[in-house]
């Protein structure tokens, strides 16, 4: 992958925490900042530390949650940092999941013109999705990832052992990512995923991190910034994040897998209305993501919300609503125009 | 300087607002977003607009001077920006000096990750200087530049009519970071500048600003991040943020071409500390710099807050103040290690 900002290299699957010690010790940073919250401060930091020689690091640490993504919390890292002496020199290691992922990139990036960072995903969803790719970032006037940029860390360490520290509940919500990655472009994967359908066993995990690993960086070796192809890995995500954006202020609580695999169900219904769809397609798709969706759902006096959130998403153009479709199960197709009649008639006619 | 992040084409002397308007009207933008001040809207605007064709663009005015490189005019811009339906493929026009070209590109790169910027500089910092070479950002917590990153423009637009706009003090401002690239390259460059002190004929600005440009885009092409080389352009600046940081929320005012005048001094005469200077020097730099730094000076009180400021300046690393300096002129040594006594004595035995 020469020439662009990657390098497999990068991912450390094997021995992640020597050659993370290699790189540490070999670049002559002044000081460690880690940034947690306060669950990986008490189930991940502890193991790490163990692994890791770290003189005195400063660590920082994020509340729980969604709302972390926020200019004030970035506000309040960035005064931490300088405050504390934090100069270009000083590398930053994110022991968390896409919360913290997405906010150490962005608040990192742009701290004194930008210092290193390395990634240490802590749950499914991250070592799956979210700390891949480069796209940084944090929710601003309640919409998702308004404020961010594309910067790859300088490593990202996935460590299945952290995995155990999750629930059922968190590895369902990574999970969503993978069956995602199998539906936009891999149809024998899929097929295999929809063979057992539910969260499968811990122990083969990390294998399907690695596969999804391997599927994202191809797609975002070929379109770093998103001009194009890259908006395949978008799919169930212009409805997902419309539920999202919806719910942020409210006591519902939906993850992202939650709201993706809604997502995904909408979106396949709306590709079989656009495409030619076999029949089964659809119910297969809906019966494998129901598990995903947990307790709530859209009642239809919050279609009209939805599709204002729909309405302000980052991939559309001039006004219009823009997503990725599937033609079929395994060919996604990017840049779809969608008008607010089939949203609200996706909205209507799928069930839950 | 394919390869690069840089395109000489990038920068427009000749017919500038017809290569603008070919750039306009070939990509499709969405819509356009001027960001201005107060003495740009009125001074530049209505030129500008009688140059280019533009249907309806959205104005977002940022208050005149420093204190709007600041995290809440940022957000004052995003809510703007957002509120107004701008999306990824909306264009945003930068008409103004130094601050508006900082804080528009730093603006722009992190809304929706990214969205473009041309640069249209007014001043005679920002043609010479400040828009070139891909360095945005804001002040935080009274240190300038703090948050920011280094993202360069789609294309920066100079039009030597702007000058006319301007004041001799402002042209001052902006000519001290011209005689700074002159003393830290290009010796023949300097004497001719020696030979008629002070400020040159408006005429005879084009020629030494495209002389500026064409060498600061060689430094800043050889190494864009400023891990090492690009440093030499800080000449003169490690005692002039000092000055202006110290100065930020003081009613005494020093722009930053003044700070910089004074930097010139102070780090010439460090310079001849260090290094084997010949006598006439030194005198011969102050003596050109002193038209230029204004009527404010340092007071012996000031000099503890002047070493504090300079112990937070960005370029320092595992805790030392790190400067360039001269070896002679048009010799320039970036990386050199200063230590607080040196600091005081220069500031000590300079007199004004």
């Amino acid at each position: 992958m020469s020439g662009t900002p990657f390098a497999d290299s990068l991912i450390f699957f094997q021995q992640p925490w020597e050659r993370l010690s290699s790189i540490l010790s070999r670049t002559s940073y002044s000081r460690i900042l880690i940034v947690c919250d306060a669950n990986t401060s008490r189930h991940c930091l502890p193991f790490m530390m163990g692994q890791l020689n770290l003189e005195n690091p400063l660590i920082f640490e994020l509340p729980i949650g969604e709302h972390s993504k926020s200019l004030a919390e970035c506000e309040r890292f960035w005064r931490f940092a300088l405050e504390n002496g934090v100069d270009r020199k000083t590398v930053c290691l994110a022991v968390g999941g896409g919360v913290v992922t997405d906010f150490t990139g962005f608040c990192t990036s742009v701290l004194l013109r930008g210092i290193d960072c390395i990634y240490i995903p802590t749950s499914l969803m991250g070592m799956a999705d979210a700390a891949l790719g480069g796209k940084t970032g944090i929710n601003f006037m309640q919409f998702k990832n308004q404020i961010g940029l594309f910067k790859l860390p300088k490593a990202i360490l996935i460590e299945p052992a952290f995995l155990n520290t999750l629930s059922e509940a968190e590895l369902k919500n990574g999970f969503v990512e993978i069956i995602k990655h199998s539906l936009i472009q891999d149809p024998p994967f899929w097929e295999e995923l929809r063979q057992r359908p539910g969260l499968p066993d811990r122990e083969i995990l990390p294998e399907l991190i690695r596969k999804s690993v391997r599927f994202k960086m191809e797609i975002v070796q070929k379109d770093f910034y998103e001009t194009g192809l890259r908006q395949i890995l978008n799919f169930g995500h212009s409805f997902g994040h419309a539920l999202e954006g919806m719910l942020l202020d409210s006591t519902d609580e939906l993850l992202h897998g939650q709201a993706v695999a809604f997502g995904i169900i909408y979106e396949s219904w709306l590709s079989a209305q656009k495409f030619t769809w076999r029949p089964q397609w659809f119910p297969q798709i809906k019966e494998m993501m129901l598990p995903f969706i947990g307790e709530w759902r859209p009642e239809p006096e919050d279609f009209p919300t939805i599709l204002k959130w729909m309405s302000v998403d980052k991939k559309n153009q001039h006004g219009k609503i823009i997503m990725t479709l599937l033609e079929r199960p395994g060919l996604p197709k990017f840049g779809v125009e969608v008008n607010a009649d089939m949203v609200n008639k996706t909205l209507e006619d799928c069930n839950f």
